[in-house]
């Protein structure tokens, strides 16, 4: 089958190459020329401008933009001047579920189709392909059929879920139409909700275990401190060995502890990483959501949370605290390393 | 090699039918008669008491025990009255470290080793295999190799971690020398606080997306309410599906979701389940390590006080909450369903 | 000075008397003409609609409006066809600050001015006085100076701030110009979030006192139940004592403490209430604003959270829980009161 | 009355001060000859040892303890030696209760009583009177009922509580007889908890507060970076304006509010703090308890937290976070300042 890609960053360039792998057609555009050039290398038909990837493609037409959020709505308005009535636009990239549905509503009048996928995979999905959760008219869903059966990661070796009710979906091949338009990016972006609160999980169990010495570490006693109870914490752990353990068996085994386990072989105290961690809008957009529906989510709130702390070097609030104890009990700060 | 085996629960009885498959001789003890039978009916030998079980053992004898961790006391004291010089008591519940740490100083002065073995598997173990952490001497744990060696799931069909350079050590089979008295449970203990938080991070995120149709159930409008500041909230997801789509190939993809989508599958809104979630144990001792550690936890603590929360009808909390609001607002409760 | 109330409900009609026992002109309406009445009935005079209103107000005129959040756009929305340029409406209710920011814009070419004014007290407030954040033109928070005063509580018998540089400003006599439009309210906002915060502080403590006798109550030993590690809480407090003792001198003496005695002094065990939390609106925002500015706020974002869950009798993510319990380990629920 | 104060701090000095100001006798010592000459030179009896400190007494004696909680221990068991039956010991520090429950019993044999006395009022406590919260005996606790009566602030001019049915407890003089031995420390305990949680309410508002004007700072537009779906927090708070404006007739009004108002009035941003804030035990002990308590306690919970991020640069969670983004997605971290 034949299908545009607009964006050949990290995720977009590999989806070329699986679909290119799997004999179907590709155009593909992006301003920095090179990332277009390596993929006609690869078998790609290059596009020099939107316009010249339009002119390239048989009716009805399918583009899929793999673009950052911030420069979607440019891209989706160009090709709203370009395409015509029964082509289809797909973003597959991260978008707010309510910007897809002011553009599949903006796009409707004219016939154009607007689909907003949710792609999971990073940078394994080459190989591994890519988890799918689609939104939108249900008839250009199952035109593209094909390309997204390409791009999922198929059956594979998993096994099947026990008592499943519907073996004919194509859940079991890791991709799902999900609803109306917005409903695939409103999935995706509570994947990555959960995503950020698994990580946080196993961000917090590793701290533990790698404080699991504190008592060998010298503490001054004041009254600022508060004292330790016990002085038995004198564990030396190994955190790639116990990533490495709870891979096979545990109830937390996971892709995320597989990744944890691989970042500890080569770094067993991840000297590499500092510790500041970025956030890509899914998880505030999923705390936004369920606040907006009056579901409590501690534990997604403070995997955010975590995050927005680890970027900063101390905030108000903390100095708010200071400052109330040192009125009230003259209590001064505690230096560095205290 | 022999070994013997006290408590044949859920867990210890199909520990004993994994040996028994592997040639393994296996003793075995259970306040219950019939539970012993019944493995004897599988090829075990079964006693009568625990002073029975012991004498069937030959030096340096071995003895499982797999109990509750109320009464772990009772039976360590018991057989340590019974064991002798070389012999080793290896505690495969879920006791708690310090507890642990008491007992091997307690046993140790009679030569007694005492190993502490988080096993973790569940009711999956005898065919899926157990992932076990151990604290305690050395010496006990490597004669005991063959035993945690079959109990283990092995290899297997999971993939080696790129980049790992202890590819000699047992982590890659499933079980884990973690260090001292202690570290064993220590390490269970983080796993298992790491299982409340992942569990919690998916319970969150199915209960955002299936409050994702809340724009459709009409909502009164008074001052007590906060006003809905979208309505588009109109999406009606399958949780069966969505939990499958994410089985393959998505960030989030581990056993824990397999387990969800195997309970969606049959029950797609969980109508089985009221939701009350207990908690035994490991959850508590972890946050209490944490704090001792200064080492903040807030996604496993959430995790914990949903449990908490899930058993009640009502906090005095949030009668103080509707106190003070009646007293400065005048602001009475609105009814339930409200 | 002359001013309009719409709006007579438990805050409009006490602002009314406030503002009428201090000389001031008012012109008073509401949809329920009885609240009109009563009114008139202390000396304030009464108007049959909108436009009657408007024309017994003298120019430039001052609507103050006190409503439900829901239907301030509509309101605003006539007067702006009968005020006139250089009159003044003030939205003294909880709006959303981006919803003043487009009103005022709104007005703006009409020459209409519009303030935001977050107005804290409560029930309390005719005696108390009310405590003001005001957003928009100076030139109208200037001209309606006396209103502000008089609404607001004053200096009083409060200690005088140490090291105050700005003696001569309004916040000592509890009300402040914060800011251009929507900064009254987005004050207000976070002063309402603050108070979630610490009305959770207080509920959640007195839920700890309220349950340090727990080791009196008998609990069944199993393996699904966390087993106690001390059998020593064995106190019976009197949060009603308690609450009061803490009035004098403690750190945490206040306003809703002060409250919280007055609910325990005649219901101990605040059996009056059940425990479910509204929540109005500026809890939400709060947290939305504190996401789009990246500052993590776990206190308060709780506080919001224990209101949701306060109100449900289970949530999906318990049940999530449950039957990942069930699935992995066999684990049925505890029937309730277990 | 005469009693003896053991640790001369910024509390003991100052509580023995409001003693003698009101005739009572005074016998002090200290480690610090220093600390108990200038009380000395105030009318104090000074004590050149324990020893010495004990034979000054008449019988029955009093001898008031008010030193770190890691040395009470030693100091309490060289005053057991000394003293004898009928005499009293109140430690008045913030010892764990259930070292106090240890003590008590400890000293019930030899007829010695031991009060455990919370007392809160800081730096303040001279002029405003100390809160007390007491646990112990009965029979010691009201004889030393006109120590107690000094110490406390008296009804001064804070209204009483509508519908007190209690009129002629001591609580409404600032100070409570709360239950046995433990009782006394465990609602200080619980007292501090809250106060933590109040500090981080006002903290994170603040911080929400002066991060209100996140839209007028320019941000790089990135795929690693929540894009700003809003831009219009172009608001320049002033927090002390804002501190004190909500101390008059605000639903938040306090004391921590009024010492926050004095930082923010000398120091707008708060730039004398770097935002370390130490916790002194009580926090901690808050939490277990309510962890054995089974009580959810998210508020309370996330203050102590924050005060454990805000003493390090960054945890291991965040780097195990930041390992597995590169892992999955090659996403690497952010510089400084990014």
């Amino acid at each position: 089958m034949q299908i545009a890609m607009i964006g050949l960053g990290r995720m977009g360039a590999n989806m070329v190459r699986r679909l290119l792998r799997n004999s179907h057609q590709c155009v593909v555009y992006d301003t920095n020329p090179k990332a277009v050039e390596e993929l006609v290398a690869e078998g790609a038909h290059g596009a020099t401008s939107l316009q010249d990837l339009v002119s390239k493609l048989e009716k009805p037409r399918a583009v899929w933009i793999m673009i950052p959020a911030a420069i979607t709505d440019k891209i989706v308005q160009e090709l709203s001047g370009l395409l015509e009535e029964g082509d289809t636009i797909i973003d597959g990239g991260n978008s707010y579920f309510r910007d897809d549905r002011r553009r599949s509503a903006a796009l409707r009048p004219k016939g154009i189709h607007y689909l907003d996928c949710g792609t999971s995979g990073g940078v394994w999905g080459l190989e591994r392909g890519y988890c799918m959760m689609i939104g939108g008219d249900k008839e250009a869903v199952e035109r593209l059929d094909p390309i997204f059966k390409t791009l999922a990661p198929g059956k594979g070796t998993i096994e099947p879920t026990p008592g499943r009710n519907n073996p004919g979906g194509t859940a079991e091949d890791g991709y799902l139409h999900c609803g109306p338009s917005g409903a695939g990016h409103f999935v995706k972006m509570v994947h990555n909700g959960i995503e950020y609160g698994i990580m946080a999980a196993f961000g917090e169990g590793f701290d533990i275990l790698s404080n699991a010495n504190v008592s060998t570490k010298q503490a001054k006693q004041d009254a600022e401190t508060a004292p330790a109870m016990h002085h038995d914490l004198d564990y030396d752990l190994n955190l790639a060995e116990i990533s490495e353990v709870w891979r096979r068996g545990s109830v937390i085994s996971s892709w995320l502890l597989d990744l944890s386990a691989a970042a500890f072989a080569g770094d067993p105290n991840l000297e590499k990483y500092s510790g500041r961690v970025s956030d890509s809008g899914e998880g505030r957009w999923t705390i936004q959501a369920a606040i907006e529906e009056a579901v409590d989510c501690e534990v997604l709130t403070s995997a955010l949370y975590a995050r927005f702390r680890s970027r900063k070097e101390h905030t108000m609030a903390e100095k708010v605290c200071s400052a109330m104890r040192f009125q009230f009990g003259g209590h001064l700060e505690r230096p560095a390393g205290g």
